[in-house]
């Protein structure tokens, strides 16, 4: 089936669907995103989605072309367009084109808005049971990790290592300490069952699963510790896992040539994932 | 007039020059790019810029699509397509697109090719004789800036800001030394007229221009040290200048609030400038 897909106005077939070499978002990375998950045929989570959109703009000066509630009538246009039930919907704005290049821009350009559906088996996901085994990775991002920008070129190269030293993903390490994964957040488990995972700052993204986790693993009585951890400190955790918006949480079992743990998905990660996942369905709009 | 672009083989109307939004050049900022100079409507040290593409490309794993004189036919056509008399000719290989989004890629996925050309005053540019104020500013970009690549979000905040502060450009600080200017390579003289640039490591670009100008300085008798200089040192200099593939040379004459030297463009790059131009276009293709 081809996908509807939806650019500046205007739903069209996948085929079709371009944007102008000249867009700001091609030539410059001048660009930010989200990905909203759906279960169900209901977006996910969706409202913090478009507030760290709405963030992301603000530090960049993007003006916001269209209102939160007209994002999310084209997110679910497009689950209704493509029947989809169960993966994502992608949202890309750009700061638009001029029909030239320049650094330079004006105030008054006019965004250019991209949403696309990815159908993908996101709860019965095998890699969720089997649990993910991670590469640690010197991070040479950028400084402003809690803007989400299209700038993936540096953890395209970092997965792409990974994949090749057979791991599943890799975890970046800045002075000793984890940041986070190629593209989720970070935690591990101690041995009195608590979890860590690395303060909020311009370090990492501020995930918005990890948001809704913190608060479900508070209401299950579970202590999150909000500190940098060492990658030693994770190769001798008791657990660790990883979340974002369309994995939710999956388990990570070895990190370089260590085994977490007993080397299994452990139970904390999969006490969360089911929370989340059920939590996430009944608020599901 | 409208111009001719040039997409995957294609000439076309730039109108009509889109990529799909699938493209991992759209998408991941998975891209790298050159740009050549245009002097009499020949191409200015575009042997230097293919070689920075092909590493570029290496570094990354990107397949050059087409041999360089393909290439360079291409550059030349587009030239001669659209009457160009000065400006530059821009580049940009993209890894492609595989129909979806997926940080993952396959090693056969055929790269996306664009070219335009974009005419504008090179020689007389008001701002060779007139000089550029710079503003200082933190180094915030990714610790691969050797490789050429889209992401170049963090120069456009930059310059953005420097233009807000009523300056022309920044000069990018990291541990208190100046790594490079916003899209050019920087250099101070000293008291004794000794020519300092940061030496060549993943901290920089490898400038085309920064290449030959160094050959063309020890000719005229110039020495050039390679070490890193720190703000401080600038604000004493004698002189500052920046070079790169379309600015040529441009003076420096104020950094934050210090005017250099006597706050006006400076004989070594005036000088450097003329005969770096008289050099091009003796040798221009």
């Amino acid at each position: 089936m081809t996908r509807t897909v939806y650019i500046n106005g205007q739903y069209m077939a996948e085929t079709d669907a371009k944007v102008s070499i000249f867009d700001r978002g091609f030539l410059f990375a001048d660009a930010v995103y989200e990905v909203t998950a759906v279960l169900e045929g209901k977006l996910i989570d969706n409202a913090g989605h478009i507030a760290r959109l709405t963030r992301s703009c603000q530090e960049l000066g993007i003006p916001m072309p269209i209102s939160a509630e007209e994002l999310t009538e084209i997110q679910r246009s497009l689950i209704e367009k493509n029947q989809l039930h169960e993966g994502g919907v992608y949202l890309q704005l750009t700061r638009g084109s001029e029909g030239d290049r320049d650094f330079s821009y004006s105030e008054d350009i006019k965004p250019t808005l991209v949403l696309f559906t990815q159908a993908r088996e996101l709860i019965h996901s095998p890699v969720a049971k089997k649990g993910i085994k991670v590469l640690s990775m010197d991070d040479i991002r950028w400084r402003r990790r809690d803007i989400k920008t299209t700038s993936l070129l540096p953890a395209c190269m970092a997965k792409h290592i990974a994949h090749q030293a057979g791991c599943d993903d890799v975890w970046l390490i800045e002075q000793g300490y984890v940041t986070e994964g190629g593209s989720s957040n970070a935690y591990i488990v101690t041995d009195e069952g608590k979890i860590i995972t690395r303060p909020l700052s311009n370090d990492i993204l501020s995930g918005i699963t990890r948001a809704s986790l913190m608060l479900l693993a508070k209401d299950c009585g579970l202590v999150i510790e909000e500190r940098a951890f060492t990658i030693e400190e994770a190769y001798q955790a008791t657990e660790a896992f990883v979340s974002s918006a369309t994995t939710f949480i999956w388990p990570v079992t070895h990190i370089d040539d260590h085994e977490i743990g007993d080397g299994k998905p452990g139970p904390i990660a999969a006490k969360l994932r089911e929370i989340y996942i059920k939590t996430s369905l009944e608020m599901a709009e």
